[in-house]
């Protein structure tokens, strides 16, 4: 994982040295000697992360941080405070800044490299993820960023310690708010994890008489886990463990003894980060569920009916099956909406949506067509039953009223219904449309509020 | 990067040797002694790729891989044929029983972890793409991922090298029918990656006076080309630089001297898993935008009025700005419907949304509301513009008859228009529309053809 990262500070000496460890490891770098230029810079250039000191003579990094993360444009880029080791408080003001990580003075090479890969990745992977969600956004069809990630406090996280005494000082690092679930038997962590569904498991890296590392490659490994971000607690002298940690997708370690304004800021980093993902990918598959559904009543739409009518055709001629079509319209409708108004017209579609729905199958299609016309395909249907089946929804509209909300109004509504049922090896879709088109219109010619099966046969003309 | 390795010899000692190879580097583990236990194994868990012996007693590799490669279930699991250096025959043979990438005996350590890790990489953003686009597909409105990628034929490929020797030489390695694109001066070489928008870019790793990687690295950093494929012509005996550019995100890698079969496999498999991606994607996108529009006419849906309308409004009224709304229907609809069948009704429709989108300007929303009825919000406009804009609406509509497709019959089509303009704070879509709706039933009832705007006025309630 390479990227272009802006290194800031005013010591020339100080960027020049991270610059050439960066450069070193392929990263594209820029280099800005103070926050002004670093602003400028941004506003002029894409990064991929911004390392940043805190003491700086013009514009001090937390300023520079919270500008960053203030506008729009830049907001979604990774910042890294470079604080000194001794100042704590600096950890609490660059997690009020908005920092996402931070890494002390004086800076450690593997532990650099490691951070600014880690958030490289985070941030393309968050790209992609907004890149895609974007068209729906642009559409205005789902919600911000910040809408879809919630509130942070209710989240779930898990610990898996086998040393009670351990676990308990990690679980009071934790801020108030969350919801803390603990495993002492690393062997059960594993189901318990697919069950409770965290947004953060925290690893002891330091595990009595096994392998924590075994324990993090497993659950990246699961399909159930994979997007569950895991935090290990690491031994501070165990670089090995640290650098293998991360080569396996652990999403990021703090070393012991922790530093609690540290372990904090990157709980709620990582908690973040999964709730805004989980947010992205659940507004993708509600848009794309869009596609297949009408707005009003909730019912497949044309479009799904096209795509999949002829399926089910295909599969009944396949199979030697039976399969019917009923093509229902609302009798007088657009009197309705005419004298009543859109908004109750558009009541009475939703309620005579729900009737139809309730009155037929699990496997039936039932489909808004258009306007006032719904369309239901019905597999396994001869025409007798298909009949059958026309007049139970015929009765249950036409049996009660619909009462208009609001004002309680009653309005007796009924509907016509063609139906045409499967006869011939080269039906098509259009074929039985066309035949329970016929059907309906008899249906309305013959007084409305009836059902007219339309079947090929020598009569039909005669009709 | 860890996962799920299925490892299958019959030579036990083999066995153990790769698996404990693996194990140290956190993967988790399945070994299988033939070809049988291998497809049980693939028919009960599921695996990130499988390294499979060429040579086995019951069934061989070759087998194995083509019922692996056969199988819905198993088809996307990446498949590592293990092969004897010396028999080049086998590669081929592999190539065409579908292995996507093969390692030659005795197994190098780093050369076994970097291709396992690099093909788990690869399934897991596939698996990512197709979970997404797998709503799409379970929808039916998406092709299937074979059609998406398309014929590897016509793929672009561009060749980087500043020697203009070896480039030739790298050149005739490559699969007649794909378009080869050279360039010898790296310095162009970005610049012209993101022109040609190439399928696969090939890096010769031993270029006189400069750093391929760095190359490499900045085509990874720029988002024009972060999705393009790149693999490294590597020297056998560079073992650190083929580390580095993996490390950096270079998707494969050939060592010199070319082996043929290798090299058209290698370039073979990165296009197609472009060419995937690139479909997965597309699919999505389309499948999103689905969700804005109506299926028959193209224009936006109800569900895009709905939240984008508001929007409008509220942007009109936060800078003082005129808006209207039109609310236009096709007049006496039903009877085309009844009278010529629905087919026509639609290409009626069609005509319709057509001379609606040619008649307006590209920053007014035109949307279908639903069956026969259309909405137009054209921002900037006062009620003397949006009247003179519904006229010129109606007189298209009226002005040309509508020619039905196939008998060229000639239909007198008429709409009503209702048109309301901004003139409360507080408006809202609703408040508009009701008054559109208004002026649309005015427009009706006085003969239809015509176009009515509904002001708020003192006299409003004698109308």
């Amino acid at each position: 994982m390479t990227g272009r990262v802006l290194v800031v500070d005013d010591i020339e000496a100080n960027l020049r040295l991270l610059a050439a460890r960066l450069a070193a490891d392929y990263f594209e770098v820029t280099t800005a000697a103070n926050g002004t230029e670093a602003l400028r810079a941004m506003e002029t250039s894409a990064f991929d992360v911004v390392l940043l000191d805190v003491l700086m003579p013009d514009i001090d990094g937390f300023e520079v941080c919270r500008r960053i993360k203030a506008s729009p444009r830049t907001s979604q880029v990774p910042v890294v405070l470079i604080t000194a080791l001794q100042h704590q408080s600096d950890r609490v003001r660059g997690l009020e800044a908005g920092a996402d990580d931070f890494i002390s003075k004086p800076v450690d090479d593997i532990e650099l490299v490691v951070r600014v890969r880690n958030l490289i990745r985070m941030k393309r992977t968050m790209d992609e993820l907004r890149m895609r969600a974007r068209t729906g956004q642009d559409l205005s069809l789902q919600a911000t960023e910040s809408e879809l990630a919630g509130p942070l406090s209710g989240a779930c996280v898990f610990i898996i310690d086998n040393d009670p005494g351990s676990m308990e000082f990690i679980k009071r690092g934790l801020q108030d708010g969350y919801e803390v679930k603990c495993e002492t038997r690393p062997g059960r962590a594993l189901y318990r994890c697919v069950e409770e569904d965290p947004d953060l498991v925290i690893v002891n890296g330091a595990m009595e008489g096994m392998d924590p590392l075994r324990l993090c490659s497993q659950m990246r490994s699961n399909d159930h886990m994979r997007m569950i971000p895991i935090l290990l607690v690491a031994s501070r002298n165990d670089r090995r463990q640290i650098l293998k940690a991360m080569e396996i997708g652990v999403n990021d370690f703090v070393e012991t003894p922790l530093d609690p304004s540290e372990f904090t800021l990157r709980c709620r980093n990582q908690i973040r980060y999964k709730r805004t993902s989980d947010g992205l990918l659940r507004a993708m598959q509600e848009t794309i569920e869009m596609a297949a559904t009408d707005a009003l009543t909730g019912l497949y739409n044309r479009r799904y009916f096209e795509h999949h009518a002829s399926a089910h055709i295909a599969k009944a001629i396949a199979e030697g099956k039976h399969l019917s079509l009923l093509l229902i319209d609302v009798d007088h409708f657009k009197q309705i909406n005419d004298r009543y108004g859109h908004d109750i017209g558009d009541a009475v579609l939703v309620e005579f949506a729900r009737r139809l729905r309730r009155n037929v199958r699990g496997l039936d299609l039932v489909c808004r067509y258009g306007g006032e016309e719904f369309v239901i395909v019905t597999p396994e249907t001869n025409h007798d039953k298909a009949q059958y089946v026309a007049e139970r929804l015929r009765s249950e509209i036409a049996g009660a009223p619909f009462i208009v909300p609001a004002t309680d109004e009653a309005l007796e509504i009924t509907a016509s219904i063609g139906v045409s049922t499967l006869q011939l090896s080269d039906e098509t879709t259009g074929s039985l449309l066309k035949r329970a088109d016929l059907g309906l219109y008899s249906a309305k010619n013959e007084g409305r509020n009836q059902v007219r099966v339309r079947l090929i046969d020598p009569q039909d003309h005669l009709e």
